[in-house]
Parts: structure tokens; C-alpha cells; sequence
């Protein structure tokens, strides 16, 4: 039996006591603290919580701690966010022609793995459709030329909101996003399949083996404005030899995106992930 | 500039309010808290936490804090351990004839890698003097003769308690600790050449090899009386192919050796490890 | 464009001029080689071979190849066997009611990453039929109970011999395989949800939470008749830490399983494990 | 007992008959072959191959050998390189103030981990003379001043040649090597604190931790004129948290620092490692 629980995330200058604070708040409205992890970025001055407490017997209304978080975070100066660990949250997969994260990220779905549902599944290519549908998805063909690239990135958020979608997901998504599309949408995460900030924008698996490097990697970021220079959030390597050719490389490098995403997306769906600075502590 | 800091470790039945109760009672002193990690095994229904708070500016005398958070582990009826982060343990190194530990060991910790003073090496063999010597440990030889153990172990006894020796370090000593040694000393920590729990007792590289393995490792745990079934601090795992015959298996597995041992030993340097239950919770 | 080739697996006992006489029988018909491969087990006195080459402008025909080989061997007085880059392994794959090691599998072979086609599941349960249907495998649904193993077992063997299997792969098939089933039946190939040899037999995960493990893994070996003694392909570990409870080890788990699992049987497949005295060697 | 064996390095044209030519030649000197690998880069049209036969026991004189190999090569339109096992490469260590990859490679030469002598240790600062004594080395402090690298320089070719030495490591040494000291002298062995191509150049741990990565590595290559460009023989990587601050990183990044470039060191100095187009075959 699971327990649904209340997680606070809260970001704020540093000073003495706010741990205490903070759990305080909990404690003295009946809360019981299953986690409680922070970080102090001494150099930013900056102070990072995570707090997960069950909802049962937790004296406030459930319906008003957004509200309660919100006014606690204020009177630190700072900024929260209050999660439903029962909430899940709806996420929808951007794909182009390959299969296999999507495929992984629905089986994982299905599985339990990710607290998560998929109700919708966007591509610029028709090749998912079955794969999408399989698990109950839906599947919307958005074709993306780049000079009607705006029209498309309407449709797409059009999408997301008729859904509505908490986070993105680029699941080798081989089209690059707006910053127009990211100021009215976010969270959007990517997988991208290298070891960053190596080998930044196309190709990289062809150059990774020009460049004749003994591991590979995938990384899962935070998507921004400028390419693959959004938070980190996962990163995976395997060894490679003289013997891989590319196409080993590509086959090698598949493992790594897909262990890499799923281990970001589900401690992004746990709300184990908070950014700052262009980086990301992961309470896990 | 590294800021002294006090580091309490406390494990006690779990209950609502406890964190509160833990980082309210450092806010009451003035303190402000570093790091504060919790963990609850609900199977156990024990509570396990390390709160770290710098010393300058807290409320109460240093002197007095041991016995503090000893009243206030009691209060909770659970127990407790008081550590400073500005007081160095003094470890006594138990070897044999392999020297590859005890050099990394020395080095780590001249190069400030490990807080911690190695005022004594004790060895049942004399190869090793010129090396503790030449980091300034005082090297002692204890031959052990199976019908002599209990004399022998009396000298370590001995030589411990001499030097004040906080914690002591197998590493890579080839004789079984008694059931009474441990007894009259703890903590000891031991790197086991092998994967535990495979591979228990002796010539684990020999087994490893004969068994035909794709991955050898290390172990570091805590020596209870039971040979090889200690707390497991850290494992490590390094690749092995058909082309390695035992001499190569066990040149690779020093460094995983090397490796698991120095990262158990900085955490529990850092008092980041904490035992219950045959297991260790280690909050790195 | 990918060109066929022929592979030549070898066995016998060492001594010199091996090497050239395999590459020069070779040479002398006309043949290009690829990879060439060798090891010798100096303790065993043995010689292994591995050797690949076009079949294109190879002198001999083709159908004769495997008597050819045949005959070198017993010349050599060991053992070989002829294979074909450009035959698709028939493989049949066993599962009960997990579902994350055939999906893998199945997907891998669709995507090229296995060079093998998958006519048959055979599951003690019902439960994976439509993922098996989905992929264009016949899924037939043949209970094992105890008191009729014997019979559950003749339709197994009489279900490999009518689809022509070639390797039988153990995906999570929670059944002990008889050994009358192996005399009858080989190669099968095994995912075992530890790292071997610790962790045989049942509920690998559940005895590793409790032993208070670092690392988990997962191990895959040919099935003998012995419980996991078998001859190990490949393993792969991850970290594990005190807050990861018996289920996030399982999850954790089920990505190492379908790694080495994967990773094994395409090393099986591209005929790159050779097998001796309890052992492999893995030429990849 | 360890036998010494001859080792044949060469790089020709690829066409068919090559691996039963070399293996013949060795076999029709009554040599028994220990190893033989072999690997074609179909782009490039070119073949590597490294074989390794037993010296006892073969026909022609171990004098003639170099200039045999060298025939043998040219026939092929190829180039060749004779070694021998038990000739000790010659091993100058380049060091500036850093000492941890230095008393490292140091102890792995002492415990035989790394075929080499090092004779000589050249530094541009005078702290580790008495490491380099120690064991035995030749320390010379020859100190970089921008305006005078050119001398500098000199002295170091002159030191190199003066103790006859084979290949020079830099370990650790915070100085470029110039284009006319490489084409005076190599091979060249550099450890980079980065996993290149990520952070070429100054100060990589600071700036990956500025960029949040999740992984760091460090990288073994051969030196070249143009900075962290040269072929890559040896990766590895350690994971890293939002926790780790860049003295963090440092100290774990040194680990991986050892254990690379000893990695790679001893796959050089057993004649595993040909270069070709800028890249590296590792026949380990």
C-alpha cells in the first residue's frame, strides 16, 4: 500500500534556521516527514529543500496547501512549489522516426515505473502511430517545415494545452524548439545522445567516432533557448573500442539514451529535480 | 576556509515531529545547519539522522555537546553520537604483506583526502615498516602464530590504547580478527577482495577466475564476529574478459580494493555512516 | 550494405603453427578475413579460434563449408562448428508473467540490434500473449505444474522441434529447466536477477536488500543442469543505496537484466561465445 | 615463470591473405603464437595487426628480428614495429606539483604492474624530488619560464636522451609541449582531467562543475601539436552530485586520473595500442 504524501520544494536565500523552519511547519500541523533533504550553495547564497510528508492526518486542507506553500515561501524571500505524490502528472512525448525511448517510456508507464500518464504523443514523421496508440495514446502528426516552423509549433502547444500537459518530453525529437514555444510552455526535457557539453548539435554518435573517444555518453537536460546548454539532469557512459563502428556506436549509445531519460524523467516526476543557475541538485 | 562544524548521528524509533524536534533543537541553540539527511526504514520502524551545524555562533559550549545530544538521544529512546568535524581520528592500519592499500591510504591522507591521522601501522610481517615510517606512522610487528593469536592480539590491544586509536583499518591484513579483539575494540573496518557475498573466506580471485566471471569486485565493511558478513560500507566492480588469468584479475581488483576502500573510509571519516540492523545507511 | 560471411569456431589442443593453419586453409581458398580471434588457455592446454570471412570469392561452395570445418577440426583433433553471418538464428523465448526482458527483446530484434528471428514464445502463464502476437510470435501457453513437469516439458520440446529452434532463451521463465529437457534441447541461455555466484536460487532481490548490499546485478549464463553454475556470457551491476527498498532494487534490476541479456545473446548470436570447461570465452 | 615473447606490430594496405601471410611467416620459424589480433578499417582500407610468439624455440635470431619484421612490412606496402617483452621500456615522468599520478605510477612499476623503468623524472617545480628519489629516479628540476621554453626545452630533449629514454609521460605536468620538442621526441602520453573532447584546456573541473555535468572524467591520449587533440587511448568516468564542489570533483576526478593513465600506460608499453588517422586500436 502506498501512502500519498505532500512534497514541498523551496528555494531561498540562506540563513540560519530554516531548516527548522520548515519542518517545524510540518511537524506543528501534524505532518509526519517520510524525506527531508536540502542543499546550501554557499557560493550562490542560496538555500535548496525537498520535504515529503504523508497527507494523512496532516492537519491542513489538501486543497489549501499550494496556497500554505506559496505563503511560506514568501515569507522566506523565496520561491516554492507543493506536489501531490498521487497527482500523477500528464506528459507528452515528442518523437520523430525513432522508437525505442518512446517505447521505453510507455512500458515503463505501464509498468509503474513512471508516475506519470501519456495521453498524447506528437511526431513530425506518421512511422509511431501503432506504437503510440498500442498503449493508449494519442497520436497527433504535426509535420514541421521549416518555413511554416511557427504554424507547427502553434498546433503543438495547442496540443499540449488541450491535454493538459504538465511536462514535455523530446524522446528523440530530431527538431529543435523555440524560444517562442519555451516562453509559453515548460517543463520540456531532452535526451540527447552524447555526453555533453561534448559534441553539442547533430551527429554526434558519427563525430564521437572521428574524434576516436574510448566512451560514449547520453544526457538528459532541461531544454533552454540555447542548444543542449539547458541543467543537467542524468548522464550515462558506456566503453566503446576500436571495433565499433558508427553504427555500433548508434546501437550502444541507444541503451545509454534510454536509461538516461527514464532515470531523469522519473526523478523529475518525483519531484526530486530543482534548478538554479542553470544547474540541478537532485535529491534522490 | 573549512568552517569547524558539529555532526550528530542519531537513531531512534520513528515517530511524527522528529526532524522538526532535531533541526529545532539546533535553531534553539543558534546553529545553522550545513547538511540535514534523515532516513526512515519503516520495516525496522527506526528513524536514522545526521544533522551537520557550524560550531561558530552556536549556543552551547562545544565541550558540553557530547552529553547534550546524549540527553537529547534519550529523550528520544534512541542513541546518539556527537562528532566535530575539527577533530581528526587517529587510525591504527593493520597489514600483512601487500602494500598497495597502506600507500594509497598514507597518500590520501597527506593529500587531505581523508580527515584523519595515522599515528600507528601494525603488521604481522616486517616488509611494510620502511613505508608507514616514511609517512611518519610508528610501525609495530606483531607476528600472529596460530598458537600465540590471543598474546598477539593482546599486543594490538595494546598498542591501540596506547596510541588512542579511534578506529582501525584492515587493509589487506591476511589474519582473521577474534570475537573477543572486537569486543574490546571497535570500530574496525575491512576491504574483502571480492563481491560479498560471493566469494566469502579465502583466495577469492582464485574462485572468481575458476567460476568464470565477467565483473570482479571489492568490499569494504565493518569486521563483526562472523568472517566476511560485516555492514557493507562500498563495493566496486571492474570488467574482466577470458584473457585474464588470476595475476590479472588480481592487479585489477587492487584497484577496485583501493577504491572501495578509501571512499567506506572518508565516510566514515565524515561520520556518514551509520549501522542498524547489520546494514549501513550512508548519507554522502 | 552488409556482406555475408562465413565463422569458424574452434576447439583443440594447443600447439604451434595453429593459427596459420586455420588462416592459410582460409588464404588458400581464396577468402578475405575479417576477424580473426584466438586464445589459449595455457593451464587447459587448449586452443580457441574464432575466425570470419566473406563469402564472397571464397573458394569452396558453400553448402560443403560445414563439413570442411568439420574435418579440419578432427584434424586438429578438436571440435568446430561452421556458421553463417546471413542465417537468422530461430529463437524461442521463454517467459512466465514479467514482460520487460521480451519486450527488449523483441524490439531489439525488430530494430536490428539481434540478428535472430523469434517464431515462438512458450510462457507457464497466459498473461504475454498479446506482446508476443504484436510482434508476429506464436505464443503458446504450456502450464507447468509439478505434479506434470515431465509433460510440460515434452510439449516444449516438441513445440522447438516443430518451429526449428535454434537457441531457447530464458526471459524471466521462472522454471527450473530439467535435466532431461537439456539433454534433449541446447543451447538455452539464462537471465539470473543477481550477480552471480551470489544470490542463487529464488529471490535474488529480496536477500540482497537484506544482506545490506551496494551493488546489484544480473548475470547471463548457458542453462546446466546445476542452478545457476552454468558458464557466465556477461553481467552488469548498478549502485544501490539504504533508501532504495526490495521493489527500487527490482526496478533497478530489471534494467541491468535487459542489458546483459541483451548484450549476452547477441554475442551468441554473432557467434562470438565459445564455451569450455565451465567457462567462456567471449571474442567480441 | 614468464616467457619472453617478440611482438609484431603492422599497418598495411588491407587485401585478402594478410593474417595467414603474417601467421605463416611466424609459424614457418617454428614460433608458437601466444596472440594474434587483427582489425580492418574498411573506410580507411587499411590493416592492423598485432601478433605475439614465443621467442624460445623459434628459428631466426632475436638480433635480426627488427630488421626481418621491417622487411616483411615493406613487402606488405606497410610499416612494422618489432618489440620484445622482457626489454623494459625506458619511461621519463614529466611532473609539475601534483604528485598523485606520479608516486602511482611509481608503486605500479615497483609492483610489476607496469613493464617500464623510470630512470628519469623531470619537473618544473622542485616539490617532488624526493618522491622521484625514493624510488629510485633521477629527479631534475628544470624550471618554464615563458621567455625562456625554448631552452627549457632543450635541456629536457637533452635529459632524454642522455638516459636513453623511450617514451615520456606526462603526469600531471601543467606545461604545453611544443611542436618542435614532438617532432624531436615521442611517443607522448598525456592525462587530461577531463573526458575529452569536453573542457580542452585550462582548468576542466572548475568548468564542468560550472556547466552541472553529472559525470567527469579523465582521458589518456598521445600528445600531439594541437592541445587535447592527440589519439585518445584510455577514458573513465565517476559520477558526481549537485553535493560535489570543485574540490570534490578534484578529488575524485584524481582517481580517475590513476586509473586511466595507468590504463593506458601499460596497454603502451605491452604494445597493445597502434595508432592510425588520429585514432587508437587497443588490442587488450
Amino acid at each position: 500500500m502506498v501512502v500519498a504524501t505532500a512534497i514541498l520544494q523551496l528555494i531561498c536565500p540562506d540563513r540560519p534556521g530554516l531548516v527548522s523552519e520548515l519542518s517545524g511547519w510540518v511537524a506543528a500541523n501534524g505532518g509526519n516527514i517520510r524525506h527531508a533533504d536540502h542543499h546550501t550553495d554557499s557560493g550562490a547564497g542560496l538555500f535548496l529543500s525537498r520535504i515529503e510528508w504523508d497527507l494523512e492526518g496532516f492537519g491542513l486542507p489538501r486543497a489549501s496547501l499550494p496556497a500554505a506553500a506559496q505563503l511560506l515561501a514568501e515569507r522566506l524571500g523565496g520561491e516554492g512549489q507543493l506536489h501531490f505524490s498521487d497527482q500523477l502528472s500528464r506528459v507528452a512525448i515528442f518523437v520523430s522516426k525513432q522508437d525505442h525511448c518512446l517505447l521505453d517510456l510507455l512500458w515503463r508507464t505501464r509498468a509503474g515505473e513512471l508516475p506519470m500518464e501519456v495521453p498524447l504523443v506528437i511526431s513530425n514523421h506518421p512511422d509511431l502511430r501503432s506504437i503510440a496508440e498500442n498503449f493508449g495514446a494519442r497520436f497527433e502528426h504535426v509535420p514541421v517545415l521549416a518555413e511554416h516552423k511557427a504554424e507547427a509549433e502553434a498546433s503543438q502547444l495547442a496540443l499540449l494545452e488541450e491535454e493538459a500537459i504538465d511536462v514535455a518530453v523530446l524522446a528523440k525529437y530530431m527538431q529543435v524548439i523555440s524560444g517562442g514555444f519555451l516562453q509559453q510552455f515548460g517543463p520540456v526535457i531532452n535526451i540527447h545522445h552524447s555526453f555533453l557539453p561534448a559534441f553539442t548539435g547533430a551527429q554526434p554518435y558519427q563525430r564521437a567516432w572521428e574524434r576516436g573517444v574510448k566512451l560514449i555518453g547520453a544526457t538528459a537536460h532541461y531544454v533552454t533557448e540555447q542548444l543542449d546548454a539547458g541543467p543537467i539532469i542524468e548522464q550515462a557512459t558506456v566503453h566503446v573500442s576500436h571495433r565499433d563502428d558508427v553504427a555500433d556506436l548508434i546501437r550502444k549509445g541507444r541503451d545509454m539514451e534510454r536509461l538516461a531519460l527514464a532515470r531523469a524523467l522519473r526523478q523529475h516526476l518525483c519531484h526530486q529535480v530543482m534548478v538554479y543557475r542553470g544547474r540541478t541538485a537532485v535529491f534522490d
